[in-house]
């Protein structure tokens, strides 16, 4: 149960720190035999690459993944992976002003009254360039997936920028790749650019709300009842770093339905049960429905922002602390890639673990 | 990895159905020598169990607990310690009828789907009765806390019924026990009944959120990064029945704040860091930072309700349903013990797992 | 990572002590749709009950074990199954005695360091009464491997009591039931009854070698490299009370050997590949080869005996102790059926495993 | 429950094959504060090193060890550490002959069989290539334990090889750094000598028993039932390349004793209990005694041999096998360091999961 793996029989074991040589990815479990190529997996390390747009912290990485086990002749071997991405542009001189102080809202504190010691160049641990670690294992989720589970895809996109949300009636899928926010609403993404631009010139930085589906999951998946597949999702979302809030289906407002609302009514399609709505967020009783499956969660702002704070120093002494460094205005944009990878490692660990336990035999209907 | 285990280092397996014999939780890694008694435990049992007020099942139980192994004169042993709850007041007849069709919102279809067979007596292991052996398991961490942490506490309490929110202002904590909702706004509480009796009398049932503070606990709980303080919470309160949301201080609202909002500023008290908010809801980068630690949850409507609902049957047609039964109106209001009580488990489990990895040790601030 | 819990995917977890109101398992993981019987079970616990012949102890417990969950209309449900059985013979007076002192040679003296207390009543939690949990959880993945695994079989015997070997030559499966020894040499078994009236009358007690052979297995099961089937086999074997030593294959001879007789020569029979012989007991790089899988362990003498020895006291005190109660000569003999378990238990939670990995698929020869 | 992660709280990851690019252990939930120099890991990994006498393989490795995290100023930080040690000398056209032949006694059939692929170059992942990962993670647990237990120390050695047995009268500590076979007794040594260079010369290989001893580990450590410390022990060792037998204390004679000659008696003397014997090698009831922790384990001779061995290749065709390579005549040699190193691994581990549940509090005698 170790505190830097997560999965319970597709595990991925991280480690690495901001500033240091590298970080990495130990991939566990993966079944044998599926093509995996190191290019398959840099295209989604690519989405979470820093520097791509204005709204991204400028920090240059190119994040390149190099596969060092697991894999031969192309195929997985059914052996760990391991996935290793070095640093490259680490700046620790940009760090030694925060030294000694804690940015209010960031691990600084805690890691430090935890461990009584802290690398302070970049967070160490706590960034959330660890994430990059999570979007290479990720990849190597979803290559498994394509290859067991026929028309499955996630997608990932951001719903929410500070406190504008975008609008569901103008979503197209199609606009997620054309602008800066993985957003289906390309009017909504307009707005957030003014919004952030503005956010940024004032040395400040805003939350968001990511959401990520899963289509073409079969139904069964998810063990209850501490295995539920919602309560896996809302740990590894959870996991990521600034989440605050994670939701399935209707989330916090199904508190808001009624019975009959809340009930998605169940008729028979030509290849099994069919629903009319999708509250449940494609999960009932911790089992997955066989419907899309829908997962949101919020990130905070960035701790890190040139408007001073009040803090404490570690002497103890009152201060104020601006963080200048190379810091994302909107950590939740480079969070869609975290979800989407974080969704992929889930499914395909509770596929295994069902293909396990009931051979993917499913009960009758019909 | 259990199924039906949660925790790391202390943990909790649970087994039992709606109309079996009975449930219970194995509770393992407890601390020795803590004062423990079928009383203190029987009193968070009494809290959950059904039937105290016209907005819960009518179902009679006593959920009278029993220690079968695990104490020895009065105190903890270290060794597993099992606690079990008999079943008496189970009518399998009420659940005749609904045995070949699937209850819309309701784990009937997925457990189907994935074990090809189910125990369809009041919903088998899926029913809010397996939340009783998690309250049972949360008294012997309540017990352990009250040991080994000064000052510690736990308060749970509703905050919302349907769409209506308690109003923050006029919370008064001695409330809580007075009202049929936990609830710390007694006006809201007055409201919330009337709700309720329009809504039962209706057919239909009410979701609800839940929040659950934690206070007296040290900085320094919780284990980066896949062990985070709150993504345990957040499995712990997902893998509650019917629970579709997880918030951790300001939540999904998170994604609305500023990043000048969202730091709560530290300045230094005379026992070390004092906050001047707690957005966070206790927890940086995953580890608790000594203030309240927050957890809110959404609790979505009763899928069992007498309003006929579409669905399909065993043999695929389709057809209508109406469960008759024993149903809470709002399952979210005896959800507040079992929030209670996954906030106790994971909290001692990360105590322990912390004292193990650092000796309680705190890094020096001042 | 439990404690009380072993397994991987198939987990068990036990609880309970000798002179407490009982003890059981909960089996979590099992496949769904397994017939499972109270009878079934039965027949596993009544090999392993006390009393059966004057070589084991005259504790007189029927041993009846009660189905509490997870079995539905006669078939494991896919969800947590415990197993219950409740102590009646436990006469706690016997034990006043050696309250205050330690026997040398059992877990008297570490849990009283470790934990602080100890229930003294039987050794309470370190009583090889607990095995009985284990034997009725052997019983759910015999169940379980009869239906996903044809022709597959477990047998169980001792091959050494005391300095004396049973000779390879005269063994006949058939004499196994026959004699209380669970012999497959009944020439043997006549000299131990001998040894054993022998070592009893003079107050003392003696060891003894277990050897579990299960044949039928596929080749295939075990998760290298710390997942390796011999690695789970020996945890599993070396965890049951008084084992000190455990084997696969040719063992601790295995030394002895050089490269050219420790090789197990391949030749291709007309369901694949055929060995010569099987020095590996069935397993390389921790994986099985589809031969019989062959382990054997050591069980010390029982550390209760009515010999004095020269011990020491709660207060620090040297003293001698006697330990009169009732206790087995020989617990070799009834480790037997928990041994038998332990295989079952493993070679079923690797075949999960590796169906989950691996869908079963094995890769061609030929 | 990882297959490539071993360790309870202090968890040791690994990755890497024979012949890839490198070989790497993420070490998690080490205590932080920990001093740590890459030097000090070397010195261990330079006693398993290949090549150092005619009777290893003569490939030629550094195996130079890299701190990639979890060490920050020389001290660890309580994040993951990952080292990684880069293969140099992996000439893979030395394995191109026995592509398609699967070696008799070696995991290649297995790996085969189970994966439907294999890395054919040195063995892959089954190669003891793989234990460089194991020794370097045991030099972290060794940091640990001489920061947090005094006195503490381990100490590996050959008993055995061949037929050959040491004579414990002849024991001489000072002897282990003095002779290839980290042998205590300077005369077996030179006969070993001898024997292994006519086995090299003949084209065979042997076989070897290692002890491996712990001094100086407090009393209380392990925890009952599934987590004994020599069920853990036992895994540990039997997860080693080629290790067919583990033995606690008198191991597998324990079979042969009385139950008078197995109990160690017990005497107070100034600092606890004193025993008058070791029989039980340290552990009693899963739990340490605060004696020597005594553990042997048996190797197997390898089984690439220049003796020619009946074999099948893919295609099912029976033929011969001659493995040139380079192979240690004797692989139980470089066995010792990967002993120790499991041995400090799981020491740390049960010292870090008592302190968490126990606060390293010792019951009173005296």
């Amino acid at each position: 149960m170790s505190k830097n793996t997560f999965g319970r029989v597709f595990q991925v074991t991280t480690w690495g720190e901001s500033h240091g040589p590298g970080l990495g990815a130990v991939v566990d479990g993966c079944p044998p035999g599926i093509a995996l190529e190191k290019e398959f997996l840099q295209r989604w390390l690519d989405r979470r690459k820093p520097g791509q747009s204005r709204f991204t912290t400028q920090r240059r990485e190119k994040d390149e993944v190099e596969i060092l086990s697991g894999v031969f002749d192309g195929k997985t071997t059914g052996t760990p992976i391991h996935l290793m991405i070095r640093n490259t542009d680490h700046r620790s001189k940009d760090y030694s002003e925060i030294r000694d102080k804690f940015r209010p809202g960031h691990a600084d504190i805690t890691y430090w009254q935890k461990y009584g010691l802290r690398d302070y160049r970049g967070g160490g641990r706590s960034s959330a360039r660890e994430t990059a670690a999570r979007v290479a294992a990720g990849g190597v989720a979803r290559a498994a997936l394509d290859s067991l589970v026929p028309q499955f895809s996630i997608k990932g996109y951001l719903v929410q920028v500070g406190p504008h949300r975008a609008n569901r009636q103008k979503f197209d899928l199609g606009q997620i790749e054309k602008n800066a926010f993985w957003c289906p609403d390309a009017e909504a993404a307009m707005h957030w650019a003014a919004f952030l631009d503005e956010t940024r010139k004032s040395g400040n930085s805003a939350g968001a709300v990511v959401e990520v589906v899963a289509s073409g999951a079969p139904p069964g998946l998810g063990a209850p009842v501490y295995g539920k597949l919602d309560a896996d999702l809302a740990a590894a979302m959870m996991s990521i770093n600034a989440v605050k809030g994670v939701e399935i289906g209707a989330g916090m407002d199904a508190a808001c339905l009624s019975g009959t609302e809340n009930a998605d009514e169940i008729s028979m399609g030509p290849n099994g049960p069919v629903y009319d709505s999708n509250r449940a967020g494609g999960i009932l009783g911790g089992i997955s429905t066989g419907q899309d499956i829908v997962v949101r969660f919020a990130v905070k702002p960035t701790s890190s922002i040139l408007t001073p704070r009040k803090t404490i120093d570690l002497a103890g002494e009152e201060t104020e602390i601006v963080t200048k460094g190379r810091h994302d205005p909107c950590v939740g944009i480079r969070a869609v890639p975290v979800g989407e990878a974080m969704m992929a490692c889930v499914l395909l660990d509770h596929f295994l673990l069902d293909r396990g336990q009931t051979d993917s035999k499913r009960g009758k209907i019909g």
